[in-house]
């Protein structure tokens, strides 16, 4: 292992300027327009692969953007680790609030700025390197390894699920790796054993057949969006409690043990709020922050349009207003389910007076992990060798569909090793990667392997 | 008369295709990026009011868009009749629902589609027209004339209040006639005695300082748009009655004999219905849709905007949202203390997890003219004349915000003698005016210069 180490310590400036690299491709999933980039990344991916020392590097198609999968299985008797991780990105509007180009990454203060520089380009990248630095001290690795990179993350991560549902043989493991998740806080080392799952619909109300002048038919026509204002008041009460009948019928009550896990972790909500810049922290009532974000089950809307939306005053009655509405799910919530139960509720609450459409736009499992799980443990010891300290369980509130599929389908353990931050503003402008982590995340990779070997 | 009227009839096509050059100019207020367009409808109304044979045209600049005057004056003893109009539109969005392009006036069915075609550039032409063919045949009108036309009616007439207020000598008059209002159906000769206020807000909802990733935040802060959504079904209640504290205190009730002249018309409410695409009618209760239009105040979201609003899925939390929101106000409201009561309802209705701003756009008193004035009886038989039928009279839902200014600083009375339809897609794609409508309200003109004068 020291070889390895003193590898990786000596070239962290060279992985830094080929992360540059990885994040200057506008791998944008959500839009069409960035197809030729999704397949610049995954070349790329592909490449750095290669220069690890893995010859078994393919770029596959799929029906959107291609998946790049890799393996090296040279420790014959020994586990098997597969590595996931994305090459797409999230968006980057509101682009006027970045303070340096997304696509154009930035180095200050320790950070590297550019969008998916957390979300997840910079964590796939640590593994790529580890391995690289195993293989080009002592030649091999002490584990067989394979590597799944797929560009729709983002968007759903659909064609992936096909493609671990035709390819079990092929992603025969004993342990899935992931770098998608956050520290509980800077310089601590943690695991994440939970994630929440998804329900992401979308609602149109349509009202009159155009938009119409609000002072001439102003009272004479329901407005579509006082009546979907009115629609989303009815999905929460006051509680912040979700009122969609059976929504909660499937939902796992924490165990008390690990309500207490939660109490003792430090966690500041006065500081949590200052850096939000909220004057009060707010959800469901008589639950604390984290277990809010953590282990219940929560309703947002994540947009909404409709009617004049320019500068000034235009005095229209509009045709139609869409809103964007995600649920996240904890343990059993089912998201098909889930999304049912959404759809029957608006229809009930939809007055006659205007039409509604409801779509699904995906869904996602959540999942929760043992702590006394082999490679959890074996992740949990890598993890403070590198950063010198002892690991902090917590769960997450986002979500990553594709790691109950792999689960369920591949009858192995997640690893939720994530070196990110939730401050780091993933999904937001200025998304940025503690390079420290980068650098502490490629050492815990390598020792991962070396625990996860004995 | 008979000259008059043997003019207007023979000079019809041209009459058409000099409005097809006023249509073709896309005077749209809202926006800075119209200006030199605006200059252009002004200098064209004022080309138009020469050529007809008026000499003393004046194009006054103001802070904002040119006001057109013009005065004829050769009827000394005579009445004297403002005519009031605007040439500035309503923007055209959304683009992609016209069927014709908005500024390249078609003919179709006897209509002309142009974005402005009704409101209000086709009907301030009649009077000019009507005014062409007195001073064309007659070489005088039987009555004083002035001309005052804006460019900022879309905006809230802003600098012609101001001109108003200072020039109210140059204004001096018996009457103010407009036609910026409908007729109560095809082929029904109209006159409009009143005319509802208007109070337009914004609101803007701020939670967060950024965007924020709803899976990990999701259950942490108050959503901004739940929180809006919330905040606007809290402005009605479920019988449709305004739920802002003292919103209702200066209204006046409808009396009796008013109530019975409305019953009398003939009104459909199924083919209404029809024609705007909804399954059912809907306003406060136990008023009729006529009476929720003419005679109740009323309250519209006009647009809503905020967070992820493209096509797709994107996990966020906004940390903005904003909406717009009018008011339509009756006598005796007033829109600036109407303006306050909302804000200070708003501000009351704010949950302590979010920040809200609200900005008062623009506002407008409402007005009823007597029937008994002697100029809305000039009218009344003057379009009755044109149109060969009893006169119908009828209020309007929408705002003419400069009427009474006028009224009140002119101390003259206004005649609302509309030609347009309320189904002629004012403010939305598609825009019309009906072209016999037209050619009956240039001869309407001309009768009321007539019967006014005697």
């Amino acid at each position: 292992m020291k070889n390895v180490i003193t590898y990786i310590n000596s070239n962290n400036n060279r992985y830094i300027s080929e992360l540059k690299d990885f994040l200057r491709i506008p791998s944008i999933s959500i839009t069409l327009k960035h197809k030729k980039d999704m397949i610049k990344s995954a070349d790329f991916v592909a490449k750095k692969l290669k220069e690890a020392g893995i010859q078994k590097v393919k770029v596959i198609k799929t029906k959107g953007n291609p998946l790049v999968y890799a393996e090296w299985l040279g420790a014959p008797g020994k586990p098997t680790v597969l590595i996931y991780g994305h090459y797409d990105v999230q968006p980057v509007d509101p682009l006027e609030l970045w303070d340096t180009p997304p696509f154009d990454p930035t180095v200050k203060n320790g950070k590297i700025y550019a969008r998916g520089a957390t979300d997840d380009k910079g964590q796939i990248f640590m593994h790529i390197k580890s391995v690289e630095a195993f293989l080009k001290t002592a030649g091999k690795l002490p584990l067989n390894i394979k590597f799944v990179i797929e560009g729709e993350e983002e968007i759903g991560s659909r064609n992936l699920q096909n493609f671990v549902n035709k390819n079990s043989k092929l992603l025969k493991c004993d342990a899935i790796l992931i770098s998608d998740t956050a520290l509980f806080g800077p310089g601590i080392p943690t695991i994440t054993y939970g994630l929440r799952g998804i329900a992401y619909m979308e609602i149109e109300v349509t009202g009159p057949n155009r938009d119409l002048h609000s002072g001439t038919f102003g009272g004479a026509v329901a407005n579509p969006i006082n009546i979907l204002a009115g629609m989303i008041s009815k999905l929460m009460n006051k509680d912040g409690h979700i009122t969609i009948p059976g929504f909660y019928d499937d939902v796992i009550k924490i165990t008390k043990s690990e309500k207490e896990n939660i109490k003792k972790l430090k966690f500041s909500e006065k500081n949590y709020a200052k850096t939000l810049g909220v004057k009060e922290l707010k959800g469901e009532k008589t639950y604390s922050t984290l277990e809010r974000t953590w282990i219940r089950p929560t309703l947002d809307c994540n947009g909404i349009i409709g009617g004049f939306t320019d500068k000034g005053a235009k005095t229209v009655i509009p045709s139609k207003v869409t809103a964007k509405i995600s649920m996240r799910l904890v343990p059993n919530q089912d998201p098909i389910k889930i999304a049912k139960l959404f759809t029957k509720y608006i229809k009930q609450i939809t007055p006659k007076s205007v039409t509604v459409k409801v779509n699904d736009l995906h869904g996602g499992y959540p999942i929760v992990v043992s702590l006394n799980d082999k490679a959890t443990i074996a992740a949990s010891k890598a993890i403070a060798r590198a950063f010198g300290k002892k690991t902090v369980f917590m769960r997450e509130g986002g979500s990553i569909p594709i790691v109950i599929t792999f689960a369920k389908k591949l009858k192995a353990s997640p690893v939720l090793m994530g070196l990110g931050l939730n401050t780091e503003n993933l999904h937001s402008p200025n998304e940025h990667f503690n390079l420290n982590h980068f650098h502490l995340g490629i050492l815990s990779s390598a020792f991962f392997f070396d625990e996860f070997s004995k």
